[in-house]
């Protein structure tokens, strides 16, 4: 079915005027679910979690039940399937963005196969973490707790961040302005509700900076004995950062649409970084205007990265900086991942990991 | 290993000392990760949202980026795999407690199988909800925001609701307090720190009543055609609630250590429910104090669930309240699906299953 801007608006007055029961809305995406055409193979599945601090709270901070003790904090939950073959290709990390969870690369929000189950069945051990502070790796409530009860005055509680639909069709150029797709959008806009459903509240700013998922990423890595990395959005930089804590389990960095490439590393950070396979992908339409007046376009975060890119190469390093447009494939949103073109694009990466990224050593 | 509690105590005691790092904390799970002896073949796992509600919220309740706009809230994320095998069973829910996600089901803390993953070996596709307000859920958070912003007192904040380690270790009834396990508990007690990790902060006292998880879990029955459903702790109720809203679709209801059997039931609710094969679980220690002070003892609210089903036995009900220690298995906790003998019990759950619950006609 072609999508024109004009059908696309009209079907979603029309969903917003219909969407008066969850009924509707829950209707779309369970029927909507595709089943693919062979079986998954699985070696094994299963989920973990990495670091965490064990810390003392009171009675106030845990929520009043019970008397002062210990939980953990800051850990990091990991889904993970592991595919019958493929010992040769390294395991692959897939980290989500701002407002979202791991949810980002499994089934998208019209149904099909999301990235998690396409990577396993091309033979790629995959893991998938919720960020510290979100989803299953829940987050630190005590500062909420203590507001609560009267010691902490509530400005110095850490915002809770949502983007609005509104906010984040221009934002993820989905199209020029809420319920306006582009032409040759790629996005799933009958899907939009589904899409939704799929953020929760983000409470990066209360974290500790460097965000606690950065090593808890080269941790992973690490037990991983060498994985490639890939990031989007507001944790673009997160397999940089987590490389430079160990660069030998750094096998390759994937940044889809990273929020910033850095321009904070030393010389030295960007020789170690100059060692390793990095790939930065970038969707169509960057110079819409984000609609949030703090958000430069993602053409100039495109331009960011590529003089980063130019810096990586001239300390020695061959990073590729992928358009897609150049290649003829056109309408790439922010959620490429989710994409109607979404398997197209992992391609892309998968070429680039076979052709770049060095082979696992397998023991016999 | 034989685990005496004083061995148990001093393990204890070495962990709280050396764990000072997260490499340390991490360090046990992924090592201890286990891999089935054959592979898991399904014919598809995925995941999707049921229900949410789309609604607008102003620049502060969505925490300061972007204009006023909407956002979907009350949305019950669900995870599944579906076996390739087992079209006459009907599917399984499973829906965690307090504190936890649908992490609950998966790998437990010392790395063995979950019950997500051995159902569907026993031919059962297998649905793990997060419960609205957490997990991949999320929540609405708009009522912290404006908290911050100042237009609503602090003391109106809904609170998060933890239980430190060592309140939940004699509650779930590992042993009489903290550190000390019961000579025959069947919990993975080495994997304690693990465990520890898999709380997050419970939002449920700041949701609207009844918590929308219960339509969710109705609605997801339908679309399935039917389910089993297993709840677990303050989830026990669920399932009898998710089924009085659509008795059809409802074929099984089991309740694992419910927080409490309801009272409240009209006596023609109580009929609704005796046609429906309902089987409740409890484990062992149910005397043991519960070191919450405001908290029955496991043994009280079992004798509620014991009047509960007399109460369907008496409206011609065939209900089951099984407590595996007059079959002499002996030490299970409150985290039963993570005890040493999980897939013990687990067996318990599908014999009871595969004799009482109707089996799915199949269309060839």
């Amino acid at each position: 079915m072609k999508t024109s801007p004009r059908r696309v608006c009209l079907l979603l007055t029309a969903i917003a005027a219909t969407v008066t029961s969850t009924a509707v809305l829950h209707a779309q995406s369970f029927d909507s679910l595709q089943t693919a055409g062979s079986p998954l193979v699985l070696k094994a599945q299963g989920s973990f979690y990495i670091g965490g601090e064990r810390i003392e709270q009171t009675q106030v901070e845990l929520g009043g039940m019970g008397a002062d003790g210990h939980i953990t904090i800051h850990q990091m939950y990991v889904r993970y399937m592991v595919p019958q073959r493929g010992e040769d290709n390294w395991p692959v990390v897939m980290i989500h963005g701002a407002t979202l969870t791991g949810k980002t690369w499994e089934t998208t929000p019209d149904g099909r196969m999301g990235w998690d189950e396409y990577f396993v069945r091309k033979g790629r051990a995959v893991y998938i973490p919720d960020q510290v502070g979100r989803g299953r790796s829940g987050f630190d409530q005590s500062v909420y707790n203590n507001v609560r009860g009267g010691s902490i005055p509530p400005a110095k509680q850490p915002v809770f961040l949502r983007f609005s639909d509104e906010a984040a069709w221009p934002n993820f150029r989905i199209g020029p302005k809420a319920g306006v797709a582009f032409e040759d959008s790629q996005s799933p806009v009958e899907a939009a509700p589904e899409f939704s459903k799929q953020a929760v509240p983000d409470i990066s700013l209360g974290l500790p900076q460097p965000s606690p998922t950065i090593k808890a990423l080269s941790d992973l890595s690490a037990k991983l004995n060498g994985a490639v990395l890939i990031s989007h959005s507001q944790s673009g930089s997160f397999p940089l950062d987590a490389a430079l804590l160990n660069p030998d389990v750094a096998k390759g960095l994937v940044l889809v649409e990273p929020g910033a490439c850095p321009t904070r590393y030393t010389d030295d950070q960007i020789r170690t970084l100059a060692r390793i396979p990095i790939l930065i992908l970038f969707g169509d339409h960057r110079d819409n205007a984000t609609g949030l007046p703090m958000f430069p376009t993602w053409q100039g975060r495109f331009e960011v990265c590529q003089a980063f890119v130019a810096r990586l190469k001239a300390a020695g390093g061959q990073p590729e900086l992928l358009d897609p447009t150049t290649r003829g494939i056109r309408g790439n949103t922010h959620m490429m991942m989710q994409d109607k073109n979404s398997l197209q694009i992992a391609d892309l990466i998968l070429d680039w990991i076979d052709t770049r990224a060095s082979k696992r050593s397998v023991r016999k």
